[in-house]
Protein backbone atom coordinates (compact mmCIF):
# COMPACT_ATOMS: atom_id res chain seq x y z
CA UNK A 1 0.00 0.00 0.00
CA UNK A 2 2.83 2.30 1.11
CA UNK A 3 4.78 1.79 -2.42
CA UNK A 4 1.63 2.23 -4.36
CA UNK A 5 0.75 5.53 -2.54
CA UNK A 6 4.64 6.68 -3.24
CA UNK A 7 3.72 5.97 -6.76
CA UNK A 8 0.87 8.19 -6.99
CA UNK A 9 2.35 11.21 -5.18
CA UNK A 10 4.75 10.72 -8.34
CA UNK A 11 2.08 10.70 -10.50
CA UNK A 12 0.09 13.65 -9.59
CA UNK A 13 4.05 15.88 -8.81
CA UNK A 14 4.73 14.89 -12.60
CA UNK A 15 1.28 15.71 -14.26
CA UNK A 16 1.26 19.00 -12.49
CA UNK A 17 5.18 19.95 -13.63
CA UNK A 18 4.77 18.34 -17.05
CA UNK A 19 1.57 20.41 -17.57
CA UNK A 20 3.06 23.40 -15.91
CA UNK A 21 6.57 23.38 -16.95
CA UNK A 22 7.13 21.45 -19.98
CA UNK A 23 8.46 18.13 -20.88
CA UNK A 24 12.46 19.48 -20.67
CA UNK A 25 12.12 21.63 -17.97
CA UNK A 26 10.16 18.84 -15.53
CA UNK A 27 13.80 16.69 -14.64
CA UNK A 28 13.34 13.69 -12.19
CA UNK A 29 14.46 15.45 -9.00
CA UNK A 30 12.35 18.65 -9.95
CA UNK A 31 8.93 15.80 -9.31
CA UNK A 32 10.44 13.70 -6.48
CA UNK A 33 11.02 17.35 -4.37
CA UNK A 34 7.33 18.25 -5.71
CA UNK A 35 5.95 14.98 -4.54
CA UNK A 36 8.17 15.04 -1.79
CA UNK A 37 10.09 11.28 -2.19
CA UNK A 38 13.56 11.12 -2.61
CA UNK A 39 14.83 11.10 -5.93
CA UNK A 40 16.40 7.13 -5.55
CA UNK A 41 12.72 6.30 -5.20
CA UNK A 42 11.73 7.15 -8.34
CA UNK A 43 13.54 4.31 -10.27
CA UNK A 44 11.73 2.10 -7.90
CA UNK A 45 8.64 2.61 -9.68
CA UNK A 46 9.29 4.24 -13.39
CA UNK A 47 11.89 3.34 -15.89
CA UNK A 48 12.36 6.53 -16.90
CA UNK A 49 10.95 10.12 -16.96
CA UNK A 50 9.71 9.05 -20.74
CA UNK A 51 7.78 6.10 -19.08
CA UNK A 52 6.31 8.30 -16.74
CA UNK A 53 5.05 10.39 -18.65
CA UNK A 54 3.35 7.89 -21.23
CA UNK A 55 1.67 6.99 -17.90
CA UNK A 56 0.76 10.58 -17.47
CA UNK A 57 -0.46 11.16 -21.42
CA UNK A 58 -2.90 8.50 -20.76
CA UNK A 59 -4.33 8.92 -17.22
CA UNK A 60 -4.80 12.84 -19.18
CA UNK A 61 -6.62 11.42 -21.62
CA UNK A 62 -9.00 9.68 -19.39
CA UNK A 63 -9.81 13.45 -17.98
CA UNK A 64 -11.09 14.37 -21.35
CA UNK A 65 -14.78 13.65 -21.12
CA UNK A 66 -14.67 11.85 -24.66
CA UNK A 67 -17.49 9.48 -23.63
CA UNK A 68 -19.73 12.29 -22.95
CA UNK A 69 -19.55 12.55 -26.98
CA UNK A 70 -21.32 9.31 -27.13
CA UNK A 71 -24.15 10.27 -25.23
CA UNK A 72 -26.88 9.52 -27.34
CA UNK A 73 -29.37 11.27 -24.87
CA UNK A 74 -28.04 14.51 -26.33
CA UNK A 75 -28.63 15.98 -29.51
CA UNK A 76 -24.88 15.46 -31.73
CA UNK A 77 -24.10 19.29 -32.28
CA UNK A 78 -25.57 19.85 -28.38
CA UNK A 79 -23.09 16.87 -27.37
CA UNK A 80 -19.94 18.76 -28.87
CA UNK A 81 -20.55 22.11 -28.28
CA UNK A 82 -20.92 21.05 -24.69
CA UNK A 83 -17.37 19.21 -24.96
CA UNK A 84 -15.50 22.34 -26.14
CA UNK A 85 -17.82 24.32 -23.79
CA UNK A 86 -15.83 22.15 -21.09
CA UNK A 87 -12.48 22.75 -22.15
CA UNK A 88 -13.04 26.13 -23.04
CA UNK A 89 -13.68 26.72 -19.08
CA UNK A 90 -11.09 24.36 -18.16
CA UNK A 91 -8.81 27.00 -19.60
CA UNK A 92 -10.43 29.55 -18.40
CA UNK A 93 -9.99 28.53 -15.22
CA UNK A 94 -5.93 28.67 -15.64
CA UNK A 95 -6.10 32.12 -16.79
CA UNK A 96 -5.11 30.88 -20.02
CA UNK A 97 -1.80 29.11 -18.84
CA UNK A 98 -1.15 25.21 -18.96
CA UNK A 99 -2.78 24.23 -22.48
CA UNK A 100 -3.21 21.10 -23.30
CA UNK A 101 -1.07 18.26 -22.68
CA UNK A 102 -1.33 16.80 -25.72
CA UNK A 103 -0.85 19.59 -27.38
CA UNK A 104 2.25 20.68 -25.51
CA UNK A 105 4.22 17.44 -25.55
CA UNK A 106 3.65 16.83 -29.21
CA UNK A 107 5.13 20.15 -29.71
CA UNK A 108 8.11 20.04 -27.49
CA UNK A 109 8.97 16.48 -28.20
CA UNK A 110 7.13 14.89 -31.16
CA UNK A 111 11.14 15.10 -32.77
CA UNK A 112 12.57 13.64 -29.72
CA UNK A 113 11.07 10.89 -28.49
CA UNK A 114 9.60 8.33 -30.39
CA UNK A 115 7.69 6.85 -27.55
CA UNK A 116 6.09 9.97 -26.70
CA UNK A 117 5.23 11.13 -29.92
CA UNK A 118 3.32 7.57 -30.39
CA UNK A 119 1.72 8.42 -27.22
CA UNK A 120 0.75 11.69 -28.20
CA UNK A 121 -0.69 10.30 -31.91
CA UNK A 122 -2.72 7.80 -29.79
CA UNK A 123 -4.29 10.23 -27.67
CA UNK A 124 -4.98 12.81 -30.77
CA UNK A 125 -6.63 9.74 -31.99
CA UNK A 126 -8.94 8.61 -29.81
CA UNK A 127 -9.98 12.15 -29.24
CA UNK A 128 -10.73 12.48 -33.02
CA UNK A 129 -12.71 9.57 -33.42
CA UNK A 130 -14.96 10.64 -30.36
CA UNK A 131 -15.48 13.91 -32.36
CA UNK A 132 -16.42 11.89 -35.35
CA UNK A 133 -18.69 9.77 -33.36
CA UNK A 134 -20.51 12.73 -32.86
CA UNK A 135 -20.04 14.34 -36.54
CA UNK A 136 -21.60 10.90 -38.12
CA UNK A 137 -24.37 11.26 -35.67
CA UNK A 138 -25.15 14.69 -36.84
CA UNK A 139 -25.35 13.55 -39.95
CA UNK A 140 -27.44 10.62 -39.89
CA UNK A 141 -29.79 12.62 -38.20
CA UNK A 142 -30.02 15.47 -40.33
CA UNK A 143 -28.32 18.08 -38.34
CA UNK A 144 -25.52 18.94 -40.89
CA UNK A 145 -25.14 18.11 -44.41
CA UNK A 146 -25.11 14.78 -45.43
CA UNK A 147 -22.59 15.62 -47.70
CA UNK A 148 -20.07 16.22 -44.15
CA UNK A 149 -17.26 13.48 -43.90
CA UNK A 150 -17.17 13.09 -40.05
CA UNK A 151 -13.58 11.69 -39.72
CA UNK A 152 -11.61 15.05 -42.09
CA UNK A 153 -14.15 17.40 -40.41
CA UNK A 154 -13.21 15.42 -36.49
CA UNK A 155 -9.30 15.91 -37.54
CA UNK A 156 -9.92 19.68 -38.58
CA UNK A 157 -11.86 20.57 -35.89
CA UNK A 158 -9.79 19.25 -33.16
CA UNK A 159 -6.77 20.38 -34.67
CA UNK A 160 -8.25 24.09 -34.88
CA UNK A 161 -9.14 23.62 -31.38
CA UNK A 162 -5.24 22.70 -30.35
CA UNK A 163 -4.53 26.24 -32.32
CA UNK A 164 -6.73 28.10 -31.16
CA UNK A 165 -5.57 26.83 -27.57
CA UNK A 166 -2.34 27.99 -28.31
CA UNK A 167 -3.42 31.66 -28.97
CA UNK A 168 -5.50 31.89 -25.86
CA UNK A 169 -2.21 31.15 -23.99
CA UNK A 170 0.10 33.45 -26.05
CA UNK A 171 -2.82 36.57 -26.31
CA UNK A 172 -3.81 35.84 -22.60
CA UNK A 173 -7.17 35.91 -23.90
CA UNK A 174 -10.22 34.01 -24.80
CA UNK A 175 -10.49 35.69 -28.47
CA UNK A 176 -9.17 32.53 -30.25
CA UNK A 177 -12.05 30.74 -29.06
CA UNK A 178 -14.63 33.10 -29.32
CA UNK A 179 -13.43 32.62 -33.00
CA UNK A 180 -13.33 28.76 -33.17
CA UNK A 181 -17.07 28.24 -31.71
CA UNK A 182 -18.51 31.27 -34.18
CA UNK A 183 -16.61 29.51 -37.05
CA UNK A 184 -17.22 26.31 -36.18
CA UNK A 185 -20.82 26.14 -35.04
CA UNK A 186 -21.93 29.11 -36.65
CA UNK A 187 -20.64 28.46 -40.26
CA UNK A 188 -18.82 25.04 -40.84
CA UNK A 189 -21.45 22.83 -39.16
CA UNK A 190 -24.37 25.33 -40.08
CA UNK A 191 -26.57 22.54 -42.29
CA UNK A 192 -26.74 25.43 -44.88
CA UNK A 193 -22.52 25.68 -45.15
CA UNK A 194 -22.35 22.70 -46.72
CA UNK A 195 -24.15 21.63 -50.05
CA UNK B 1 33.48 43.37 -39.17
CA UNK B 2 34.53 40.41 -37.14
CA UNK B 3 32.29 41.02 -34.07
CA UNK B 4 29.13 41.11 -36.52
CA UNK B 5 29.86 37.95 -38.12
CA UNK B 6 30.56 36.18 -34.79
CA UNK B 7 26.57 37.19 -33.78
CA UNK B 8 25.39 35.73 -37.15
CA UNK B 9 26.86 32.55 -36.44
CA UNK B 10 25.12 32.94 -33.12
CA UNK B 11 21.99 34.04 -34.52
CA UNK B 12 21.78 30.84 -37.42
CA UNK B 13 23.29 28.58 -34.99
CA UNK B 14 20.30 29.27 -32.11
CA UNK B 15 17.97 29.45 -34.72
CA UNK B 16 18.14 26.26 -35.94
CA UNK B 17 18.69 25.06 -32.40
CA UNK B 18 15.67 26.44 -31.20
CA UNK B 19 13.59 25.24 -34.31
CA UNK B 20 14.37 21.50 -33.61
CA UNK B 21 15.27 21.38 -29.78
CA UNK B 22 13.36 23.78 -28.20
CA UNK B 23 13.91 26.67 -25.90
CA UNK B 24 14.60 24.47 -22.57
CA UNK B 25 16.63 22.16 -24.55
CA UNK B 26 19.17 24.74 -26.36
CA UNK B 27 21.30 25.93 -23.64
CA UNK B 28 23.60 28.76 -24.25
CA UNK B 29 26.51 26.38 -24.82
CA UNK B 30 24.61 24.09 -27.21
CA UNK B 31 24.44 27.36 -29.04
CA UNK B 32 27.84 28.47 -28.73
CA UNK B 33 29.24 25.00 -30.00
CA UNK B 34 26.93 24.55 -32.48
CA UNK B 35 28.25 28.14 -34.00
CA UNK B 36 31.49 27.15 -33.55
CA UNK B 37 32.59 30.10 -31.20
CA UNK B 38 33.69 30.30 -27.39
CA UNK B 39 30.72 30.38 -24.84
CA UNK B 40 32.25 33.66 -23.40
CA UNK B 41 31.75 35.37 -26.81
CA UNK B 42 27.85 35.09 -26.62
CA UNK B 43 27.22 37.42 -23.86
CA UNK B 44 29.75 39.64 -26.19
CA UNK B 45 26.41 40.12 -28.13
CA UNK B 46 23.73 38.92 -26.10
CA UNK B 47 22.61 40.07 -22.49
CA UNK B 48 20.67 36.68 -22.25
CA UNK B 49 19.40 33.73 -24.33
CA UNK B 50 15.95 35.33 -23.97
CA UNK B 51 17.57 38.06 -25.65
CA UNK B 52 18.60 36.29 -28.51
CA UNK B 53 15.46 34.20 -29.06
CA UNK B 54 13.18 37.98 -29.05
CA UNK B 55 15.98 38.62 -31.93
CA UNK B 56 15.34 35.12 -33.65
CA UNK B 57 11.34 35.52 -33.31
CA UNK B 58 11.41 38.64 -35.81
CA UNK B 59 13.60 37.02 -38.03
CA UNK B 60 11.60 33.99 -38.20
CA UNK B 61 8.42 36.22 -38.90
CA UNK B 62 10.27 38.15 -41.90
CA UNK B 63 10.44 34.36 -43.38
CA UNK B 64 6.84 33.87 -43.57
CA UNK B 65 6.31 35.85 -46.75
CA UNK B 66 2.84 37.94 -45.42
CA UNK B 67 3.75 40.57 -48.15
CA UNK B 68 2.31 38.08 -50.58
CA UNK B 69 -0.77 38.14 -48.94
CA UNK B 70 -1.00 41.89 -49.85
CA UNK B 71 -0.07 41.35 -53.63
CA UNK B 72 -3.26 42.58 -55.43
CA UNK B 73 -1.94 41.30 -58.61
CA UNK B 74 -3.30 37.94 -57.55
CA UNK B 75 -6.74 37.11 -56.30
CA UNK B 76 -7.30 37.39 -52.94
CA UNK B 77 -8.73 33.40 -52.08
CA UNK B 78 -5.75 32.38 -54.46
CA UNK B 79 -3.15 34.73 -52.65
CA UNK B 80 -4.36 32.80 -49.06
CA UNK B 81 -3.99 29.48 -50.85
CA UNK B 82 -0.44 30.34 -52.28
CA UNK B 83 0.40 30.89 -48.63
CA UNK B 84 -0.89 27.84 -46.94
CA UNK B 85 0.66 26.00 -49.47
CA UNK B 86 3.89 27.11 -49.08
CA UNK B 87 3.52 26.66 -45.67
CA UNK B 88 2.81 23.05 -46.23
CA UNK B 89 5.55 22.56 -48.55
CA UNK B 90 8.35 24.07 -46.08
CA UNK B 91 6.96 21.19 -43.36
CA UNK B 92 6.76 18.21 -45.87
CA UNK B 93 10.31 19.19 -46.51
CA UNK B 94 11.39 18.45 -43.22
CA UNK B 95 8.65 15.75 -43.39
CA UNK B 96 7.10 16.74 -40.22
CA UNK B 97 9.00 18.00 -38.15
CA UNK B 98 10.26 21.01 -36.96
CA UNK B 99 6.66 23.24 -36.72
CA UNK B 100 6.23 26.43 -36.53
CA UNK B 101 8.60 28.89 -34.19
CA UNK B 102 6.43 31.05 -33.32
CA UNK B 103 3.76 28.10 -32.31
CA UNK B 104 6.88 26.03 -30.75
CA UNK B 105 7.73 28.87 -28.17
CA UNK B 106 4.01 29.72 -27.51
CA UNK B 107 3.78 25.88 -26.18
CA UNK B 108 6.41 25.65 -24.38
CA UNK B 109 7.41 29.24 -22.79
CA UNK B 110 4.35 31.16 -22.91
CA UNK B 111 3.51 30.64 -19.33
CA UNK B 112 7.30 31.33 -18.46
CA UNK B 113 9.00 34.02 -20.01
CA UNK B 114 6.77 37.47 -21.07
CA UNK B 115 8.96 38.88 -22.86
CA UNK B 116 8.82 35.93 -25.00
CA UNK B 117 5.34 35.09 -24.69
CA UNK B 118 4.86 39.10 -25.80
CA UNK B 119 7.48 38.41 -28.83
CA UNK B 120 5.40 35.05 -30.04
CA UNK B 121 1.98 37.29 -29.85
CA UNK B 122 3.27 39.71 -31.66
CA UNK B 123 4.82 37.71 -34.40
CA UNK B 124 1.27 36.03 -34.63
CA UNK B 125 -0.48 39.66 -34.64
CA UNK B 126 0.89 40.35 -38.17
CA UNK B 127 0.54 36.96 -39.91
CA UNK B 128 -3.73 37.47 -38.56
CA UNK B 129 -3.62 41.33 -39.72
CA UNK B 130 -2.11 39.86 -43.07
CA UNK B 131 -4.59 37.04 -43.36
CA UNK B 132 -7.36 39.63 -42.20
CA UNK B 133 -6.10 41.93 -45.31
CA UNK B 134 -6.47 39.42 -48.14
CA UNK B 135 -9.68 38.41 -46.20
CA UNK B 136 -11.40 41.56 -46.32
CA UNK B 137 -10.14 42.00 -50.40
CA UNK B 138 -12.16 38.89 -50.90
CA UNK B 139 -15.19 39.93 -48.85
CA UNK B 140 -15.06 43.15 -51.25
CA UNK B 141 -14.73 41.63 -54.61
CA UNK B 142 -17.29 39.02 -53.69
CA UNK B 143 -14.92 35.82 -53.65
CA UNK B 144 -16.57 35.27 -50.39
CA UNK B 145 -19.90 35.99 -48.50
CA UNK B 146 -19.89 39.65 -47.54
CA UNK B 147 -21.07 38.40 -44.01
CA UNK B 148 -17.81 37.16 -43.22
CA UNK B 149 -15.88 39.23 -40.71
CA UNK B 150 -12.59 39.43 -42.02
CA UNK B 151 -10.64 39.46 -38.28
CA UNK B 152 -12.60 36.79 -36.85
CA UNK B 153 -11.80 34.70 -39.77
CA UNK B 154 -8.24 34.95 -40.33
CA UNK B 155 -7.68 34.46 -36.62
CA UNK B 156 -9.45 30.74 -36.90
CA UNK B 157 -8.05 30.34 -39.86
CA UNK B 158 -4.44 30.89 -38.44
CA UNK B 159 -5.19 29.08 -35.32
CA UNK B 160 -6.41 26.06 -37.54
CA UNK B 161 -2.79 25.98 -39.26
CA UNK B 162 -0.82 25.96 -35.73
CA UNK B 163 -3.35 22.86 -34.61
CA UNK B 164 -3.00 21.24 -38.23
CA UNK B 165 0.92 21.44 -37.94
CA UNK B 166 1.10 20.25 -34.64
CA UNK B 167 -1.31 17.10 -35.43
CA UNK B 168 1.59 16.51 -38.70
CA UNK B 169 3.91 16.52 -36.52
CA UNK B 170 2.60 14.41 -34.04
CA UNK B 171 0.99 12.06 -37.01
CA UNK B 172 4.04 12.53 -39.13
CA UNK B 173 1.51 12.68 -41.73
CA UNK B 174 -0.26 15.38 -43.96
CA UNK B 175 -3.44 14.35 -43.20
CA UNK B 176 -4.20 17.51 -40.61
CA UNK B 177 -3.24 19.81 -44.12
CA UNK B 178 -5.51 18.17 -46.14
CA UNK B 179 -8.09 18.24 -43.55
CA UNK B 180 -6.99 22.29 -43.34
CA UNK B 181 -7.72 22.64 -47.12
CA UNK B 182 -10.56 21.08 -47.58
CA UNK B 183 -12.18 22.42 -44.71
CA UNK B 184 -11.24 26.36 -44.84
CA UNK B 185 -11.10 26.49 -49.06
CA UNK B 186 -14.17 24.31 -49.72
CA UNK B 187 -16.35 24.85 -47.17
CA UNK B 188 -15.49 27.73 -44.99
CA UNK B 189 -14.72 30.23 -47.57
CA UNK B 190 -16.59 29.25 -50.49
CA UNK B 191 -19.35 31.47 -51.29
CA UNK B 192 -22.01 29.03 -50.30
CA UNK B 193 -20.37 28.19 -47.01
CA UNK B 194 -21.71 32.00 -45.65
CA UNK B 195 -25.20 33.41 -45.70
Amino acid sequence: MARQSLRAQIVDAAAERFHTHGYNAAGVKDITDAAGVPKGSFYNHFESKEALAVTILDLYGQTRRLEDLADESVAPLTRLRSHFEFLRAEQEGFEYSRGCLLGNFGAEISDHSEVLRRQVQQGFTCWRDALAGALADAVRLGEVDQSLDPQTTALFVMTAWEGALLAARTSRSGASFDAFFSNVFERLLRPSAAS
